[in-house]
C-alpha cells in the first residue's frame, strides 16, 4: 500500500514514520509514506501557497493553482483510490473508515491549513472528506498521521500478533474489557481473581461482561449502532 | 502553560512539536512540551515496561511499576491539574474539552502501548481519560499530539489573529462555511459572486446560511445538541 502526504510542513511528520509500527510497516515494504512538500508548487518569487480570503474575515486559505498542480502531477502517474482531504467538516473517521481504506493500494491525503483549503479544490480533486474528530487543529498533518497509523496497524503483518487487532476497542461495537499484567498483587491492589484462575471459559466471561458493562457506562451509543 | 507526555517512544514526537504553531507556541514561551521517556524506568536489565497480560490472549500490557514511579516522581515536584491516559474507551475528545484544557496550567499525558495500560494504573493516578475517536491507534502519541495541538492553537498569542480561532468549525456548533481565495476565476471555477460584493451583511448572511445547510446536511446530530 501507497500513502501520498502533500503538506506545506512535511518535516513536522518526519518523526511519527520513522518510529514504532510505521517504521516497521515501511521497513517490511507493506506501507509507504511519501511526504510531498507543497511549497515548491507555491507560485512567485516567494512560492505562495495561500492568500487572504474572499469576503474578508480572518485567517487565510489555501490556494487553488499551488494544490491544482501538485495534485494533478501525483495523479498523471498514479492512480488514487481515493483523495482525501483532512477537515473538521468532514466524515468523522471511525474503526469502520480505517478498515476500509487499509483495503486500497493508494491514497492520496491533504493536509489544509489556516481556514483550510480553496473549495474549488474539494469540489475539484477531493473523493472524500474525513474530519479525525469535533475539534480544530492547526494543520490536517496530525490528522492525517492518525489516519495513516489506524489504517498501517490493520495490514497484515504489520502488527507482530494479528489476533491482537482483532480485539481491540470498537472491532465488535464494544469497548475493550480492561488489562492486567504482573505482579498479581502491586502495592496491596490486586488482579481480578479469575485472571488468574486460568479457567478461560470464566475468564472469557468476564471479559465479555466486563466490555459491555465498560461501554454501557461510557458509550451507550456504540450499542445503539 | 506546561504539558508532560509520557511514552516508551517520545522520540516519535519529536518533529510534530518542532514545526508550525506548536514551535511558535514554544518559542514565546506560552506552552511548553516535555516528553518524558519511560524506558530508564523499565525493570531489570532491559528495562522493562510491558508484560503478558493475565487471562491470556494476544497483546501486551504496560506494567504498573514503571509508569507508577515515573508518574510519582513528577507528581513530586509538580502538582498536575489533570493526570489524562489517552485511550480509545476514554471520553470522546471534543472543542469543549480542548477549551476547557486550555485554561488549566499543567497537565500530565500518558501514552499507552499495545493493549494499554494496567488497569490499577488508571484507579491509581489518572484523573480523565480521553479517547480523540473511535478508532485504534499503534500507541497514545499521535492522540497526544492532537490534544496538545488543540489545546496550543488555543491560547492567548499562539495564533497571528486570535479572531480566527472564533470563527472555526465547532465553537458555535456549526462547520465553518466553504472558504476561497484569488482567483475569482480558476479556469473556469467561480468565487461565489456575493462574497466579491463588498456587502458585509450579504456576506455575513450567506457565510451563515452556508454554515447552516452544510451542518444539517453533514453533522445534524451538531444540531441537536
Amino acid at each position: 500500500m501507497q500513502i501520498d502526504i502533500i503538506s506545506i510542513v512535511p518535516d513536522l511528520l518526519k518523526s511519527p514514520f520513522e518510529h514504532s509500527i510505521m517504521k516497521r510497516a515501511a521497513e517490511k515494504g507493506i506501507l509507504t509514506v511519501q511526504l510531498i512538500n507543497l511549497r515548491p508548487y507555491g507560485l512567485g518569487l516567494y512560492h505562495q501557497t495561500d492568500d487572504y480570503q474572499y469576503g474578508g474575515g480572518a485567517g487565510m486559505v489555501m490556494m487553488c493553482e499551488p494544490l491544482d498542480n501538485c495534485i494533478s502531477e501525483l495523479k498523471a502517474v498514479k492512480k488514487y483510490d481515493q483523495v482525501i482531504y483532512l477537515t473538521p467538516d468532514g466524515k468523522t473517521f471511525n474503526q469502520k473508515t480505517a478498515n476500509y481504506l487499509s483495503c486500497q493500494e493508494n491514497l492520496l491525503l491533504i493536509c489544509g491549513h489556516y481556514k483550510g483549503i480553496d473549495q474549488r479544490i474539494r469540489d475539484i480533486h477531493v473523493t472524500m472528506e474525513i474530519s479525525v474528530g469535533d475539534f480544530v487543529l492547526s494543520g490536517g498533518e496530525l490528522a492525517a498521521a492518525i489516519v495513516v497509523d489506524a489504517i498501517g496497524r490493520l495490514l497484515p503483518g504489520v502488527l507482530n500478533d494479528e489476533t491482537s487487532a482483532l480485539t481491540d476497542s470498537f472491532q465488535d461495537n464494544l469497548l475493550a474489557p480492561p488489562v492486567f499484567t504482573r505482579p498479581a498483587d502491586y502495592k496491596g491492589w490486586k488482579v481480578p481473581d479469575v485472571l488468574l484462575s486460568g479457567n478461560e471459559r470464566l475468564i472469557d466471561e468476564w471479559r465479555f461482561e466486563a466490555s459491555l458493562r465498560i461501554t454501557q457506562e461510557k458509550r451507550p451509543d456504540l450499542l445503539e449502532d
